[in-house]
């Protein structure tokens, strides 16, 4: 198979809240008021846990297909934690990021434990936002021409 | 500082929609049709990019303000590559996740070069998404209570 290219284009509407376009589809971004947004929305790091589990699930479904078994429902939950002190410049200790993140997938379905395993695996090994957390990414950044002044 | 953690808590709606709750906001995430979804949301990788430009503007204004010049907008375009062959099982020559990732910053500013470099590359650094997309991260995953059909 080739390469697919994702993109979004966002503006920013205040300083902690962004709205960004996918495709034709648009997702509101803010800050909970403590720490400087508007609370209009999910925040960044949020929104780094749903594009998680709502990877898990397709991922979930699709191998459960492969394996041959039905999966009724998912339920999934995921935490993670971070300390903000680098974000706001307070200490550069611990790092900036989620320091770990814990995920609970509870499938409806009939399979059993060692089934459950293998599929496991395989969900977390082929699931490209799991990738992308766990190991490291490239990320070229660059300014844009700055706007001109009418 | 002291660590803050962000859960969310999702269901599968079907096998590539998920309903997503974080805090009191509702995220959908779905895929499009080509990709096995119906096409009514974003789609998790495109997520992660608009998590990504959520917390770039974040740290923007954040950085800007301590640098003391004003930003009166940003402009984020952020894309991504990735082959989908691994997430399907047809190959695992190539990773699941994003290859890499390309930003565009347009700030609205008088800031000079110099100083929007130094801003750039200190947003960058203290940006939570950008660390846990650059670098590792450990991820726990636990299968939980499966429930006992009634």
């Amino acid at each position: 198979m080739s390469d697919s290219t994702f993109r979004v284009k966002a503006v920013s509407a205040t300083a902690a809240k962004t709205i960004v376009k996918a495709r034709n589809f648009e997702i509101i971004v803010d800050e909970p008021e403590n720490l400087g947004g508007t609370n209009t929305a999910a925040n960044p790091v949020e929104y780094v846990l749903a594009a998680f589990a709502g990877c898990l699930n397709v991922m979930g479904h699709l191998i459960a297909g492969e394996m041959g078994f039905e999966l009724r429902g998912l339920k999934i939950d995921i935490s993670g934690n971070l300390n903000p002190a680098k974000l706001f410049g307070q200490s550069y200790e611990d790092r900036a990021g989620y320091k770990g993140i814990s995920v609970k997938l509870t499938p409806d379905c009939d399979a059993d434990e060692t089934t459950l395993n293998e599929w496991l695996q395989t969900v977390e090994n082929r699931c490209p936002v799991s990738d992308n957390l766990q190991n490291t990414t490239p990320v070229k950044v660059e300014i844009g021409k700055i706007a001109v002044k009418a």
